[in-house]
């Protein structure tokens, strides 16, 4: 497995609302920061910082226009550029997304999200 | 030359402000996209956008923290994590960026920036 297929598998786990899939990949000290609402740290931080955006959901789809990779499932580093789609309600929400992820043996250990927060902000309160 | 040192060189040229470098970088038909604030096309119409910012700076930084990329100089994508600062008067102005580059035959013809413009704007009018 390469990295990017790692990160392509945490991708279609959260397609699949698949929270404690996602979580599975991801390491015990692993960093989620989403840069302009804030970080937390470790599973139990991912799952309580998502859990709940993610039962509002009927439907999530992740759309990858690019990704792209260095080093291996030991040592690799991944980003890609994405259209997070959520449905909630009868409307969705779409948030255009650049993501970093570092992978050190096999698990995730940093996930960092670029976006823009007002974008997402207005789409919630819509 | 790989596609990700072609984007390391465009990121240079940046750091010694010499713009005229980085748009001889470019395709004719290049999109610069700055997600949140909208985009440009083409060698002028980056010139017209960023001109007037880089002779407000005496100084410009853009610190690259993870660079991948995939394909050739021919057909390639690059992307990068970076921490871009403008020196404006007497404070630093500091954007964190994630970027996207696709390359066609040695010339960029697609750049994307994603960053939170809430945090640029405050920076600006501080």
């Amino acid at each position: 497995m390469t990295p990017s297929e790692l990160v392509s598998d945490f991708i279609s786990a959260f397609n699949s609302r698949n929270l404690e899939a996602a979580i599975g990949m991801v390491d015990d000290e692993c960093e989620y920061d989403n840069v302009p609402m804030g970080k937390v740290v470790g599973p139990e931080g991912i799952r309580a910082s998502l859990e709940p955006f993610i039962a509002m959901c009927d439907q999530i789809e992740w759309l990858v226009s690019h990704q792209v990779e260095s080093g291996t499932v030991h040592a690799g580093v991944v980003m890609n550029e994405r259209l997070d789609r959520f449905h909630l309600g009868d409307h969705w929400l779409e948030i255009a997304v650049a993501g970093l992820f570092v992978i050190r043996n096999n698990k995730i250990v940093l996930w960092r999200d670029y976006f823009d927060k007002q974008t997402f902000i207005e789409q919630m309160s819509a």
